[in-house]
């Protein structure tokens, strides 16, 4: 049994404001567990005993505590809670890397699922560094770590004021996506660079795009107005990686 | 006020039963009501006054009914309702046509919002037929309507026994998306063709992958352990299309 102040604590990492007063976070279900786990990026853990049992290796060293169904239940921000949450500490904040680089910067991606998997296709094509607007959505909010399923251990991300940032880059090539620019299949691999990625119903600010000196756009064929930012950040890095 | 009869219907077409039952679906909000309205294929809009005053044009000869926001509340299926709610007839069934074109096929897409997802995809790249296996989720679905954002209205969507489906096909090139294939890069963009997409956790069953003819991978570089099945097929088609 877990005692009240302990779930009271857990249930309070839902919210932004709490993660920021302790520095933690949480992820949950056994996959993204294992794999930060793995990754030496756990504080505590909170199983069934079942899950705790088949994990004992892998737990070695870590503060782990066996709950109840009804306990996780209530520490769970999934809609079924699935047997394991654990607590870590926020990553150190660090600054991006530029040279020799590919990054991208995300500009307003609000919607938490779509930052997660922005994230995730990040890891998928190897690029570890992504820098957020500040009013990108929270990394640690529970549904874009669940969203990266694990990519969250590999990728490392920023949150920048995107005009201070790039604007002071140098020797460093900037791509926007827009709506009129160059065929994403005509364009050159780079080494490096930043690729800015718009949200989807405001795409990239004027004074974002003026920071580019490349213009890309995934040609369209059909009736559809946009793509998913998702979609499109999948689609850009697969043509220039 | 719209009479609890008329509300108790609108409300049971959130369920494939009842949508069965009567051939009807919904679909909300401006954007989406105002393509399908375009399209010619809407039954009757409820909106609120304001919405009705300002499409007054578009609604001529569809039958329209003014509900108030709390009636507006009660027919929505989305979190906040916003200002009108279209029901549709179902699209006649047809087969698919496979001569000259490229089709989609899916495996399994059980996420609502994936399989919408994947529609506005395929009608981003031309991709006008897509054929389910049974299993995938209703197209009808409220949920699947939504995060098609309008494509419903051009794609055309099939579901049919894809092991019987494809057994029949003669002279068309399968394609199947899996973990060790051909670069996608390195593929000649097809004339023709069908592309299998595997659902998230399963890929393409066995049997399904023994129809085709090229195996095709999006090469990764970094640690993700997949892509997300929306994401996949956007890059597939950027390459293939």
């Amino acid at each position: 049994m877990l005692v009240k102040s302990r779930i009271k604590y857990i249930q309070s990492l839902g919210q932004k404001k709490f993660r920021d007063e302790t520095g933690c976070f949480i992820a949950e279900g056994p996959k993204i567990v294992q794999e930060l786990l793995e990754a030496g990026l756990v504080k505590e853990v909170y199983a069934l005993n079942e899950w705790i049992t088949e994990n004992n290796q892998l737990l070695a060293g870590t503060d782990t505590f066996e709950v109840t169904e009804a306990d996780l239940e209530k520490i769970s921000q999934l809609k079924t809670a699935n047997k394991v949450l654990a607590v870590l500490n926020q990553f150190e904040v660090t600054q991006p890397v530029v040279e020799k680089r590919l990054l991208l910067a995300l500009c307003g991606i609000q919607d938490p699922g779509n930052l997660g998997t922005i994230i995730r296709i990040a890891d998928w094509f190897g690029v570890d560094q992504v820098v957020c607007s500040e009013d990108t959505a929270d990394v640690y909010n529970p549904k874009v770590v669940q969203a990266t399923m694990g990519s969250i251990a590999r990728v490392k991300v920023f949150y920048k004021n995107l005009e201070d940032w790039l604007g002071q880059l140098q020797a460093t090539t900037i791509y926007a996506t827009v709506l009129e620019g160059a065929d994403i299949r005509t364009i050159e691999k780079p080494a490096s660079g930043v690729i800015l990625v718009g949200n989807e119903s405001q795409g990239i600010s004027p004074s974002l795009q003026a920071f580019a000196q490349v213009r890309i756009t995934i040609p369209r064929k059909g009736g559809a107005e946009s793509l998913n930012a998702g979609v499109a950040t999948g689609i850009i890095l697969s043509h220039l990686t």
